[in-house]
């Protein structure tokens, strides 16, 4: 089967939300390859985009919506504009530890509560050292199929007010329900449930953050440059970029927002939530699979890991060159013995349902 | 006339070359939105655009490729990684004086030797500070129009050779025919010459900035994260990249790379000084027209400015109203009084002789 009748099923980059190539093919009619990122076309399809998120993800206007090369990038650029000293890091897996990692990396006093690979945090067993400025949560840990529950991060904000709390939300946006009353700032890449190609960093953030960055500058810090978030912010204030950024994919986000928001967010958490349990049910009754996070409440629905009595490799290749049907590898050290399988948007109950009986054969 | 028909002589974002939009069709045909940056099929994709940018620009397998969000970024990660203190800057236009700005920003010692908008450098008129480590040229200053030729370049670097030497090329790459064995390091972005939509910077470094990055990091210095030059450098080694980077427009960059080298590099540059003296020659005769760089060794042959004896604004407005083709407003505070004309790959003798004699009307 050739690959471009695959259907991916892969955590990121995943399979292309169903709209988005007209969207492509669109913006290239309108020679958005072309504009000025200085020009009025520019500034309302990047206010175009914003609303469409905040409508989406029930993001208040306290929060500005700024765009960055990557989720990566927001890692660093988060530590460097609102890190004075201390970050505080849940890790529970290769990317909240590559986070923790970061902050190392800028000379920053970088805390750490780990816990194992397929375990998740609740808030009432964290500790929050005194001096943290920053508690970095990650929504859905894209390794090992582990999510921390909104609620959680809530309640985590309400015990320590007077932190800045940051949620990775790479593989969870739109699915988590965020309380942005309750979370200073939040960041994903578009290249997972967006369902687009990569290329784009969508970076959440409040006014308290903006004014810690500032402070932090006057206090002689470097926070960056073009990106540091008094930059990014007060450009975003006239809906512009401090850089040529990637109009195109800030286009089609706001389209597929758009696509999602006439769906409806409750329609889609619904829907990835059935999903989930479909594939959850299937790996419960399997005898060729277990569900590899043990703790139900801390079991992502974004991302779901499920353990392999076979070679997942050998299972991954067959399924591909049989089915046209490509699920993700167990990440580093859990590549023969887990696949990792998407749940996002792009994918229906029916490609799931097919995907499950191919499964059991 | 609707706007897809417009032809674009603006100096970035630009025309798009002609063939991008159908690479990027293919792009999506092949599913590069949904593929794995630790795919084979993604080191594969980086190698060919490897390969075709070496054979257009003459780089030398001394000299890295590596990939950021923008240029911009670029600015911001040389000064990071290759100076430890001290950075030299010809300053003689917004971006030169942007570039500038950031190693202040980053609390580098930055020295500058300023000129007016409009003029140029050469070598025998600079002298630079004893304990600069880095020095910036502009190989075209996109704002003025001003170019420094490729010699001058190497006749600094000859006279300074325990500094390094970068080059922005932003607007004239792959015009500028540098000497690698003279340049330490170039950079550029796909929105200008190579006629893609924005989203990607080039960087080119050799490995003396490498080993320079690694000594800034071990005597406690911060060179970044994911995007400092020894993290960008090992994951290029295998043709990888530290984070999920703009997958397609990598595949599109090597495409349109490719392009450009069937019909081969000398003729691009021909080609380039043809438009250039058609664009040249008519404001030297016209009595509407100036030309804004007065030392012809100064005029850049990828950005042609002229000074307007009418207001810039309405004849940029009539000219795209009446044709469909679409100039640069002048930058800045030159906003009313010049035009700014792209002469890029893109746009071909034709289309410059029919802005010609829409200019003349």
């Amino acid at each position: 089967m050739s690959q471009h009748n695959s259907i991916f099923f892969t955590p990121g980059p995943a399979a292309l939300f169903p709209t988005v190539e007209d969207h492509y093919r669109e913006a290239f009619r309108q020679n958005l390859g072309s504009i000025s990122h200085r020009s009025s076309t520019f500034r309302k399809i990047y206010q175009h985009t914003v609303e469409q998120l905040r409508e989406l993800l029930n993001i208040p206007t306290s929060h500005a919506i700024l765009f960055t090369g990557s989720a990566t990038e927001i890692w660093e650029r988060v530590l460097m504009n609102t890190v004075e000293h201390e970050s505080f890091h849940l890790v529970n897996g290769s990317f909240s530890k590559k986070f923790f990692e970061f902050s190392k990396e800028l000379h920053k006093f970088a805390n750490a509560f780990q816990k194992p690979f397929g375990e998740g945090f609740d808030a009432s067993e964290i500790t929050v050292p005194e001096y943290a400025e920053l508690i970095c949560c990650t929504a859905n840990e894209t390794s090992s199929g582990v999510q921390m529950r909104a609620s959680e991060i809530h309640k985590l904000k309400k015990a320590n007010k007077n932190k800045f709390v940051i949620v990775d939300m790479v593989s969870s946006a739109p699915y988590t329900n965020l309380d942005y009353s309750l979370v200073d700032s939040a960041m994903f890449s578009v290249q997972k449930a967006f369902g687009m190609p990569a290329g784009l960093g969508v970076w959440i953030a409040n006014e308290a953050m903006l004014t810690k960055s500032e402070q932090i500058k006057k206090n002689e810090g470097i926070v960056g440059t073009y990106h540091s978030l008094p930059s990014l912010w007060e450009n975003y204030l006239s809906y512009e970029t401090p850089e040529t950024p990637n109009v195109m994919a800030i286009y089609v986000l706001g389209k597929v927002a758009e696509d999602l928001n006439k769906i409806g967010i409750e329609n889609i958490r619904k829907d990835t939530d059935k999903k989930a349990s479909m594939l959850y049910d299937f790996a419960k009754k399997s005898d060729q699979f277990d569900i590899f996070v043990e703790n139900e409440s801390h079991r992502s629905a974004t991302v779901v890991v499920l353990n392999c009595k076979d070679l997942a490799g050998e299972l991954i290749d067959r399924l591909k060159n049989q089915t046209g049907m490509v699920v993700g590898a167990g990440y580093g050290k859990m590549k023969e013995t887990q696949i990792r399988i998407a749940n996002f948007p792009a994918v229906d109950v029916n490609q799931v349902q097919t995907l499950i009986d191919n499964l059991k054969k």
